[in-house]
């Protein structure tokens, strides 16, 4: 099922500032047993992108009944649901008419078909070429200019590797292409600043919660390609995979080992409570 | 007039790329006095920017014929033609399906309606607070990751300016939101180099080659903001405004100033034969 502004559809105007210049944002939520997901978190985080991109959405309360559709329709099918945000439709070139409406798309997917065990064994991820971009003022934001990670994403075909790790513009180590990513060190958790790039998620969020309430020490840090190498446990993290270990990196020719951790273990459990 | 891999329609698939990821590129081409400006080098562009984002395009033959199609709509009206190709629709997450077929979208706009004596007496531009990012793997290519453009045409509303520069993280000058940026300097030319940040123009290419004809000095260089103070002359070009003098620069507080110079007024007559 889409809905397009409430309505059943399945696509959109051309003029649309999405399709034109990717002007505005995108939330995954996981819906499973009936229940969507740090469902509040991820509309919190929609209407923070929506003002630091200066869209004026002020259609949450549409939005919130949509998904209720949606979410009925599903009936207890789990399901992948994606909300894009766009500034709306037309304008003169960059400059957004004042009078364009936000476009809310809601689609339903299948949840995608992991190995349940992934979150048990671990996988295997390498790091990209691709470099992601600094920017202050797009750093965190879960916008629709996704090239980077499309980029990011041709580079294997390799069934085996189940995640490709980002470097940014000064090589330091920020996320995975649909992900984020913790290391622990000497019983310390650390995951990278998204104050240049990066998008902060949910689920990154939700384990800086949960550390500070169970007192893990958890720092956001500059990590480089060493530090990572150096790491005792390393996973990566999203709102559709919850907590996955990472227990091999390729680096060109390298690879970094890790084993399956106890606070990796943890975290996972306290995620799931 | 709008068509979509060819048949006239005004809408998209949502799960086209362009949509979920701003995956793809786009040319502006002016069509004036029955003649589509420029046309083989914004084609070659196109062909160039598809390779370098690895979007398999093999649709040119194609794309040439739907263009002469939307050309024989529009006689003799003077418009704006721009052309949008996605890498198509679909595909699991970033990872685009092999077998996803490019979208090709046509769609034709009135001229902008600028005050026809711009390229006359000049405009004013303002230096925008908003920065490009750096990412070699994206300089210099039209590609639909646009919002870095959108948020620096928020800052202003003001309609004398009509256009802004914009810096990259170095605080160098690079480009306008809409154009490229040359100066003159001691009867030298220069352009930012785009090997980090910006879109390679069309117009620009054309000044470069024009140039290298005429033995005019021609430099692509890292401008900063002070070499930008100190210029002689300035210019903003792109393919729909063609050269448009610079002759003041809003930088806070502090205006910087320029005459409309000769040889501005000679790359202005070069280009128009």
């Amino acid at each position: 099922m889409i809905l397009v502004n409430g309505k059943a559809d399945n696509r959109i105007s051309i003029s649309d500032r999405a399709i034109q210049y990717g002007d505005g944002l995108f939330e995954t939520i996981a819906y499973r047993n009936g229940q969507l997901e740090f469902v509040d978190t991820h509309l919190m985080r929609l209407a923070v992108g929506c003002k630091r991109l200066a869209i004026p959405f002020r259609q949450l309360k549409q939005l919130k009944e949509e998904l209720s559709i949606v979410l009925t329709e599903l009936a207890e099918h789990d399901a992948v649901i994606k909300i894009i945000i766009s500034r709306g439709s037309g304008g003169r070139g960059y400059l957004a008419d004042p009078s364009v409406e936000p476009t809310r798309i809601i689609s339903t997917y299948p949840l995608p078909t992991y190995p349940a065990n992934y979150q048990e064994i671990g996988v295997t991820a390498r790091i990209c070429q691709q470099r992601l971009s600094e920017n202050t003022s797009l750093a965190g934001i879960k916008h629709l200019n996704r090239l980077e990670q499309v980029l990011a994403r041709t580079e294997w075909h390799d069934p085996e590797i189940s995640e490709g790790i980002m470097l940014d513009q000064h090589e330091n180590v920020i996320e995975g292409t649909m992900s984020n990513l913790f290391i622990v060190k000497a019983g310390e958790l650390f995951t990278a600043e998204l104050n240049k790039s990066g998008v902060a998620g949910i689920i990154r969020a939700e384990i800086l919660d949960i550390t500070a309430d169970n007192n893990i020490p958890c720092t956001e840090t500059i990590i480089s390609k060493s530090t990572l190498a150096d790491a005792d446990e390393v996973f990566v993290c999203n709102s559709i995979i919850g907590i996955w270990p990472v227990t091999c990196i390729y680096n060109g020719k390298i690879n970094y080992n890790y084993p399956v951790g106890k606070i990796t273990r943890q975290l996972q459990n306290l995620l799931s409570n």
